[in-house]
């Protein structure tokens, strides 16, 4: 049943996890981000929660730009990776062994294994108690569309996106045949 | 193979649905949200994209306060009408025979099916393309503990937890026995 309760609780996943990459100065790196949200599409705009003790944070502050890579579920060790560990400490692109080409509107690392790539040019940065909410016009797409049905959905046979449930755990919405789909019409 | 390419795209799902309540000068609505993301939990702060052509948009805006409720996949069919049908032509609540009580810190309407609701009072709204990113403080937490284990994560033997796909579709994470969960750890 549910109660009002004094404690504070944070449920937001399952979620697909956000890879921020950024390139300041030759200096390269990524990060795994669960908070993020499409905000508009007409122009298409994006928004992304970065912690200000991150080192990304400082890179993409004074890029003024950033990418979100979107990994399979193969890559869910290397996502895990780049939440935990700093690009201060280590090359997280050579340790996880991640390829990448730099995006041609913002030079921020393209993932060789994203299946969608959002380039985006930040707009907007309003500090929010323990995050700083970047938001960002995507100036530049990437997409495998061989990921994708001609409707613009997942090909689920072709990709099993990763989904973050906490705790070091993910699951993934795989293949249409081991998932039921839940068709909503109208009366 | 990942390309760059000349249109857009939006690629956010699978991903949970919002469902944000309001109440104002008596008016009762409800609407769901795909795009939406906590922003901080010290202290606890939540971000909801809303069109400014929704009735909830004025109802939002003149309150200063709003609930982010979130619904089983049993009430999959009411998420969906909310999205679809305007509070300025029908009671929601009543079409899809929904109970509420009113908030306490807020008197916006929380969801009696709902599994988790979060109370907010708004702290910040900026306009971006073709929605408004409202950021509220959660003021006060409400959570059914029946479908929580003691971790903290979903309790997938009573709880089913709808996605949205996309194009009026629907998927869930329902049981682990049904899904594989895929620990990451460190080496």
């Amino acid at each position: 049943m549910l109660k009002a309760i004094d404690h504070k609780i944070m449920h937001c996943y399952p979620g697909m996890v956000a890879i921020v990459t950024v390139s300041h100065n030759g200096e390269n790196n990524v990060m795994a981000a669960g908070w993020h949200s499409y905000i508009s599409f007409t122009p298409p705009i994006y928004g992304v929660a970065i912690g200000p003790e991150r080192h990304t944070h400082q890179l993409v502050k004074n890029a003024g730009t950033f990418a979100i890579n979107f990994l399979p579920l193969e890559r869910a060790q290397f996502i895990q990776e780049t939440g935990t560990y700093s690009g201060a400490d280590l090359d997280k692109f050579e340790n996880g062994s991640m390829l990448y080409t730099s995006g041609p509107a913002t030079g921020a690392p393209i993932l060789e294994d994203a299946y969608v790539v959002y380039e985006c040019k930040t707009i907007d940065c309003n500090s929010y108690g323990d995050h700083d909410w970047f938001v960002g016009d995507i100036v530049q797409f990437h997409i495998d569309q061989d990921k994708f049905l001609d409707n613009g959905l997942p090909d689920f046979e072709n990709l099993s996106i990763p989904l973050y449930l906490g705790r070091s755990l993910y699951t993934s919405v795989e293949n249409t045949s081991r998932f039921e789909s839940y068709r909503v019409t109208k009366e």
